[in-house]
């Protein structure tokens, strides 16, 4: 995939392709085009921003010149062009996937002072990393790269794959633990040390629907339960005060092995 | 103020202080450490990460370097521990401005395939910036340093200044525009050259609460009107399809000299 980006600080780009991207990077992956377009300014000065009409505090990014930067970038098979602004859609791990389907991501980065409303005539869609306010677009820009390009297949390598992120299941993470097994009197869980496989995966789960309960209720309220799920919830809610308000989505996965066996054996 | 950023990756870092962040470190109103946790190894090969305890793809962050890494750090006044982690509250702009209060804030950045739980008991806590999925915690970290940087008095200059910002005013901003007044068919409003100031700020209000219906619902819902929205409201609502269910919220605000005036002047 290929990711362009305009901007006025194409230097904070550099090292953006550490981490996981730069192998990404140098297997041919991933390609990341930089366009400064202060080059496509037409005064003499190369200036990227004006005074807004109107008046107020700050400068406002013209149109000129991401116009002419813009018309410059070659598209490359199916593209899609994505202004970072603080009005745009709230960017979540759905849109990471869906922006996977394109060849080619453009990204317009503005600055904190605002830009020419014009200026968004250019892209496809806006998008806001948060709800917070940034000096520019840059970093949203990097977060969307980084977010996308580690979907892509060969990215993480075998070993690795997004399958297991929390947020694609609706999860968040079991806690993880390596050695050594005690750490200043702090000690993995005997489970983890058993190589009981069957009780581990159990642990697991049942830690994930703890952590997504005691931290994250809206994700929690908006999961599907498994069979399984029924012994672990049942386990978790005299430990999780509230937890049993929730009883009712998961009290049709009983078992039903379970409810013979409570019969009376033999009358 | 201070910020201590703990990574296996400072090299990413070596950019973040363009833009504006650049004229508050060479005024000496911020300053930014970095710590490679890697240098805190214990092992011969200086390992950071080891396999899970239990199985599973990836290597997961060992709890020595980083532990090692937090005791070197010199603690500046009052000071906060703050864990990247998908798994933490959610970072907005209210967040941003709560974290102004401290001297120093310290970052641990995980990375994506996970690090040992007893790492968390390092933190004061835990910030998401939002439900997606990073390589690492440095790019969150970056978004937080900015974020929370142009709020402290000074880093933006004189004539700018965070109280313009839209989300801290619960509503998006108003459409900017500069030079030239028709950029290739696409004019400026009118109102905006006209140099009437009252219909100026009438416009920009309006504008705002237009473009906060129409793109952030649940913003708007949030919102408490002024006495001046009545007349901007009353406009807009024959013009954004669903607004008018929400005319119960400003009919309260109509002004009294209005209900005067549509009296019978004389009889």
């Amino acid at each position: 995939m290929k990711f362009t980006v305009l901007t006025i600080f194409p230097e904070m780009f550099a090292h953006i392709q550490e981490s996981i991207l730069k192998r990404a990077k140098h297997s041919g992956l991933i390609e990341i085009e930089l366009v400064n377009f202060r080059d496509f300014a037409e005064s003499k000065h190369k200036n990227v921003d004006d005074v807004p009409y109107g008046g107020g505090a700050g400068m406002v990014l013209k149109p000129e010149p991401i116009f002419n930067a813009m018309a410059s970038v070659d598209r490359t098979g199916n593209s899609r062009t994505i202004l970072l602004s603080q009005q745009g859609q709230l960017y979540n791990q759905k849109k990471a996937h869906e922006l996977t389907v394109y060849d080619h991501l453009i990204f317009l980065c503005g600055h904190y002072e605002g830009f020419d409303e014009r200026i968004r005539t250019l892209a496809d869609e806006e998008i806001s990393i948060g709800d917070y306010v940034l000096t520019g677009g840059e970093l949203a820009a990097m977060v969307i790269i980084d977010s996308v390009a580690r979907l892509l297949p060969g990215v993480l390598g075998k070993a690795n794959s997004w399958e297991h992120d929390s947020h694609s299941q609706g999860l968040l993470e079991y806690p993880h633990y390596t050695r050594p097994p005690d750490y200043m009197g702090m000690k993995v869980p005997e489970v983890l040390l058993s190589g009981h496989h069957a009780e581990l995966e159990k642990w697991r789960r049942k830690e994930s629907l703890r952590r997504t309960f005691m931290r994250r209720r809206d994700l929690f309220e908006r999961l599907e339960f498994q069979p399984g799920d029924y012994e672990l919830l049942e386990e978790l809610w005299p430990e999780c005060p509230g937890l049993i308000s929730y009883r009712h989505k998961w009290q049709h996965l009983e078992p039903k092995s379970k409810k013979k066996k409570s019969r009376p054996m033999s009358d």
